[in-house]
């Protein structure tokens, strides 16, 4: 009741403001500052509050110039250009509001940027750790729920309501996963979801996942707020892991504060009535696509609240692409994964993914495009294929090796099938300009869980965790393979994001310790650790070439090479052993006369015919 | 008996003149002949004969000149460069060889070109039509069978006998087929093939299919000869009808005279101990491919009886090319088609199409290469990816689409399947230079029919050649499709390459007229022309522009347009009639307001709403 009075008050005064235009007010920044000595001298300022667009602004600070200031259909909105030069100093800038003899003054810091490591990059070195921070563990009680938002519960009973997590309990585990062998951490999006909880036609659309940002410039109280993640960096980096950060360009939450009073009705794409993006890429890259179908898929909405954000809007592109700047800068991050990468415009994509590449030549961007084919993945990143649009995105994640590999081990081997599915999706590299930046997978937040879907077979998950670590491109894991974590989308996504056990007060069950695992799951976590860490300390298995062999007879074999050291994964998928004559490897094998096996440490005498247990893959480093 | 003393006779003839070496002997040059005229002045003669490596070889002819005569370890074969200058006058060169006092004069004609079409290319225009001449018509009965010939047999009532069809019966049909709406015949081979039927393991090989060539320069007696095959192209012709040529460079048949009797070694592909191809096409465009797999792919075997020509030996490239060239000039054929096309040596490959460009700068060129996914496919054909190696063939057989298309009639529309598989196939043409030089079909002779494919559906059926020769592409039909002739490969293939009923003496039936089909053969028939003569009346139907719209709910809707006409194909898949809403499509709708249905030749008054029956393709002509 009084929240409703209040609600009312503000509703008044906000139509009192704007019908009369009386006061001006500025209430936001954004970006809430920035930095001198970057690139780019150019820097557009959103400044929000009522009537904040009437105002004549100014500013005297050495070094800055404001070139333009523009207004737009909301006078809420002004959108200031300015012009920072090599010269200018940190300090505080003030800006100056003015309407007749009001004056406003908003002070914005320009920061000095300090040398703390940004954008690092990920490379086939790394081997990237993706968690859910509101299902990871949970550090600090105190921040699980806020009444003031709009989803103000968290129930760990209920699979669809927040769940504490946070990055202070992330950050309480990074020597966990520094042992794994993890060199990256990637979180779902930690910006704020201010959203509801809502029921969708019996579906309930939880805001915890984290793509629906309500305030770019703050991370989710939640989750610790902008502090906890700055802090989380540097821990992270301090024990020698990078951080990803999970950036989404084409939508925002409904709930976020420009959408609940748009600078402009082209700040989203409008439909005349509700309009679903058909989730279909084909129509992008289809030389005989109708243009309504490339609308559709571009500017339809992911869901309706989403809302997709007009990228072709210059306000917005600035705004999204300042944002990339501020976060890297700000928070440190080393690599940018994009969700939903291939709904944006991707013209608008090119000039981001430049902007980030020209401050930090190092970063690693990699987009989410959920294709079934090398042609439409290709299209997405730096490619050899002469398309009318060139992407210039270094990396993405190779949604064709992850269905590849998956039915590699589900399907029984036939010309085209069971292990040949993934040879042939890696026999198709010819199309991209560098299939090494792509992040491989075995599963995700948004598909059912690896080990379920090979059937909870403990053979088959050492052999696809083996091709996950050895084979080219950057190895990702979601959180809790390691630990035998599993489960199907089925009845709903929450399913395969269950909590870790013993990230939380209260669980049984500690499994951030090996006194908490059973056996199997310490097996688990102890071959992963192997090959994560072999992986790690041997340039072979990320910098050097991989030569694969035709599978044959339910056998696949390849190997990783460079001048000090020759790997082979030798494959063997059938449910019997089987002698591998090696004759047809001499390409590879030529100079080599025993190895060692890496898992078991153990020498192998003779590679003329090696013993290929059932489904196993064995990974020997060659000796002379 | 009598045949085994006069082998032994001619083996002690061979080792006589071998191991003395007192006499030369001319039996063959090839190639037969040559022209004056052509824009290659070069020409290299195969002389061979016992010791005719022995022979000095020299010629006196105005214009001509022998500019190297190279000797092989064969002592049989000569081979002689020579070069014709754009001077030289048809005549007959002589080719004199001496050794010691002996003198041997080889008289070589060199004709003046003639005016008759050839190399006239096939075009998105064309309708082929693909027939094994032993299994199409029988127009002369004295040319059955030859007891002279490695497989002497005909009959009819074994399958993996030769049936007596000939060219000479085919060109009695071709006004069937011309009023059929095709435009052009592709034979299956029609070169000697003196292979006798053999059994492998129980799997009878014959040689009726035509593959392995015995003789470059002879079209096979039982088809009726180079007299017979140069006087169906010259009937063909004058009806207005296209030939195209079934080509074979990977291999040739192991009774090939020059197989018997090898000019060097490496004039085939040679293994230590015998080695088939692995058929895999993985390994020749995998960066990441081993280079024993590309060998086995390239230089393995097509099957033992079909020994691997070494394409890399200049004298077997240089046969091989200038036997195209002879065979378009000579026979006056308008296409090529190419066997085997992704096992030959590509680089040679391009040289051959290139040589064939030069002097038929309209000749079409498509060649097999049965691969699976369109990345393998563009390989082969003018491409735009940046392989490391670049073809320059202009078309291929599409044997993706192929697939997609029965795919699309045999699954049950889904997220990715049904109508879905042929939609996405079209939707990833951005591989290639031009897609609409691609030779589309629903089947071939090394496939099951598609009758059969599509569960003998006849509303499918009607489908499937609707979308044939209604899309981008060439389209080409197997023989007997027109009559729904049916069947599995399996026991063998000759169960889908059936006699056509009619073609041969004593047919109960003739299906080559109304009154000897079924109504429903006659239903088949004249769909199948009232499309395909739609077709080839209307440039909008192979030149107008393609533009496909998302399949939904087991709809798909395509338009074909230009300037003058669109045509709207609209299937719906389902099992049950549905009401099209068009408003989705008005980009290609706006302006028109009625139809012609092209197959009833009914007006439709309303676009809004369109009624698709079960499992129909409607081709709708617009009107304004």
């Amino acid at each position: 009741m009084k929240r409703l009075t209040f609600t009312l008050l503000i509703a008044l005064l906000s139509v009192f403001s704007t019908a009369f235009a009386q006061n001006a007010l500025i209430q936001r920044v954004n970006p809430t500052n920035w930095w001198v000595g970057l690139k780019n001298p150019n820097l557009q300022l959103l400044v929000y509050g009522p009537n904040a667009g009437t105002l004549a602004y100014s500013l005297n600070y050495p070094g800055v110039k404001l070139v333009k200031a523009h207004t737009v259909e909301n006078p809420n909105y002004a959108f200031l250009d300015l012009v920072i030069a090599p010269t200018a100093k940190p300090g505080t800038l003030n800006i100056v509001g003015k309407r007749g003899n009001q004056t406003l003054t908003q002070p914005f810091a320009l920061k000095a940027r300090d040398a703390s490591p940004k954008g690092q990059g990920v490379t086939a070195a790394d081997f990237i750790y993706l968690a859910m921070p509101d299902r990871f563990a949970n550090g600090d009680q105190s921040n699980d729920k806020f009444a003031d938002m709009a989803d103000p519960n968290a129930d760990r009973a209920n699979p669809f309501y927040r769940h504490g997590g946070d990055l202070a309990g992330a950050a309480q585990r990074i020597n966990y996963l520094k042992d794994l062998g993890v060199t990256a951490i990637w979180f779902t999006p930690v910006l704020e979801n201010n959203q509801p909880l809502t029921n969708e036609g019996g579906a309930m659309r939880s805001a915890y996942h984290g793509y629906g940002f309500t305030d770019h410039y703050a991370v989710d109280r939640r989750f610790g707020g902008n502090e906890a993640y700055k802090s989380f960096v540097k821990q992270a980096h301090a024990a020698g892991m990078k951080v990803v950060q999970d950036a989404v360009y084409n939508h925002c939450g409904i709930n976020h504060w420009f959408i609940k009073d748009m600078p402009s009705k082209d700040w989203l794409h409008q439909w005349p009535t509700y309009t679903n993006t058909s989730y279909k890429y084909q129509p992008i890259t289809d030389p005989h696509g109708a243009e309504s179908d490339r609308k559709v898929t571009l500017d339809g909405w992911f869901v309706p609240f989403l809302p997709d954000l007009n990228q072709s809007n210059p306000f917005v592109a600035n705004f999204l692409i300042q944002h990339a700047i501020w976060s890297v800068e700000n928070f440190g991050v080393d690599a940018w994964r994009i969700d939903t990468y291939m709904y944006n415009d991707q013209p608008f994509m090119n000039r981001c993914n430049q902007a980030l590449l020209t401050e930090y030549p190092k970063i690693h961007i990699f987009g989410e495009s959920w294709v079934n084919n090398v042609v439409d993945q290709a299209y997405y990143t730096r490619n050899k294929i002469d398309f009318p649009f060139k992407s210039n995105q270094p990396g993405g994640l190779d949604f064709v090796v992850y269905a590849a590999m998956t039915d590699a081990l589900k399907q029984k081997f036939s010309w085209d099938d069971g292990v040949n599915r993934f040879y042939q999706a890696l026999a198709q590299d010819a199309v991209y300009q560098d299939p090494t930046k792509l992040v491989t997978f075995l599963d995700n937040h948004d598909t059912d869980r690896y080990l379920s879907v090979i059937g909870e077979d403990f053979e088959k998950y050492k052999i696809g965790l083996t091709w996950l670590l050895t084979t080219r491109g950057i190895p990702s894991m979601y959180y809790g393979t390691e630990i035998l974590m599993k489960n199907f989308k089925d009845p709903s996504d929450a399913e395969v994001r269950r909590d870790f056990p013993g990230g939380f007060p209260g669980d049984k069950d500690n499994k951030f310790e090996t006194a908490g695992r059973t056996d199997r799951e310490n097996e688990a976590y102890q071959f992963v650790r192997k090959l994560a860490t072999y992986r790690r300390d041997n340039p072979v298995m990320h910098a050097g070439k991989l030569m694969q062999f035709l599978p044959q007879e339910g056998t696949y074999v390849y190997f990783r090479y460079d001048n000090n050291k020759t790997v082979m994964v030798a494959t063997n998928t059938n449910e019997k052993e089987i002698t591998l004559n090696t004759a047809r490897f001499a390409e590879r094998l030529k100079g080599f006369s025993s190895a060692k096996n890496v898992l078991t440490d153990q020498a192998l005498a003779d590679l003329n015919d090696i013993k290929l247990p059932a489904k196993t893959a064995l990974v020997l480093e060659l000796r002379k």
